[in-house]
């Protein structure tokens, strides 16, 4: 017997991925993969990434849970990547050098992705401080997936907070090129959004985000 | 003014993380997160990792694809996580020397892992021929999230098909430490699926995967 592929193919019609399509009885589900129109269409609800970038303490972690909450009890995939799941994890190899923070990002705008194409709704919530690296998870999705959300805090209001007691010791020098004090955050110009998370109420931003994304059909209007 | 954490924490309540949690009127969505509980509840179905292995040409991706389609058709959240949507981005980095390998594996393990925290099925198609990568992968979850699945084709049947046509490559030597030719396999000995992708249909062994999601309670009964 010959080991060409299309006889193997025939031999076992089900498996042989590139020669059997035609002779196929299990068409609905042959080599098929479920699209992401698919999912959209029996979800209800687009997907797209919400990054949210800000210093430390601008509430970018806050905000981004607020909002994966109020998406989840109108029904909707979504899901938090923040520091927590992530450099305990996937990025768990990497420091914080300039390579290291890149490659950092580079994950995560990879792994956002993935949940995109999952149909999911993906919120992240990291300082983000460089804009190319911001730009090039941009570049990863089609134009509108990414939404640029700039929690924007002013650093005294930050640094006022200081909710992990970083900033004191950034300040007493125990903490090397903290984004803010020793190394710089590069705001963005023209983000999707722009939160005043230093002086308005999380449930105003909150329904400031809503609102962008309804207004954007990414997610239904609330009942 | 003190800048003292829990005075900023009043000055504005709804973002000071660690603070002012007694003094919240947002405690609904207040420093929650949406937990893999809630998740499960609301959608009616567990997650788990998928973990489908075996050699080339066995039929992984394609039974991950077919399992996928039939679990998406009942309307459960599901994702396959494949060489086409890894390879080329998150992993985009890695080659193919057995540091490389091992990283590769470790990757994919953390994002499924992630992906099972959002309530989501994730289904894996890789070779991941060693043992102990793939129980690393294991250790990453409780126990019985993480299933796996062994498509135990043939060699002499995987190379028959050559769906790829990678067995000749390797046998050629173009291809340098191939898995089953130049490189071992290391076949699962306790998988909690053994798969007969060689001699039985696509349509079984969807139908055996799927017994067994419904056995061990993770999906409800197809209707």
């Amino acid at each position: 017997m010959s080991a060409a592929p299309s006889e193997a193919g025939q031999a076992n019609p089900t498996y042989g991925a590139l020669t059997t399509e035609g002779n196929s009885t299990n068409i609905a589900w042959h080599h098929s993969t479920v699209t992401r129109a698919a999912r959209a269409h029996q979800r209800g609800h687009r997907s797209a990434i919400l990054w949210f970038t800000g210093l430390s303490g601008a509430g970018k972690s806050t905000l981004a849970n607020a909002v994966n909450s109020a998406l989840f009890e109108q029904g909707l995939a979504c899901y938090v990547l923040d520091g927590d799941n992530i450099r305990h994890g996937l990025c768990k190899d990497l420091g914080f050098s300039d390579a290291a923070r890149e490659e950092n990002i580079r994950r995560i705008g990879e792994v956002a992705k993935l949940f995109v194409d999952a149909g999911v709704v993906a919120l992240t919530a990291f300082v983000s401080p460089f804009k190319a690296d911001r730009d090039k998870v941009r570049a990863l999705v089609p134009a509108g997936d990414f939404i640029e959300i700039h929690c924007a805090a002013d650093l005294d209001v930050c640094e006022q907070r200081d909710t992990k007691g970083l900033y004191a010791k950034a300040r007493a020098g125990e903490i090397k090129e903290f984004t803010g004090i020793s190394s710089p955050y590069e705001a963005p110009e023209a983000p999707e959004l722009r939160v005043d998370t230093g002086s308005q109420s999380l449930e105003e931003s909150v329904a400031q985000v809503l609102a962008y994304l309804q207004g954007q059909g990414i997610i239904p209007q609330a009942e």
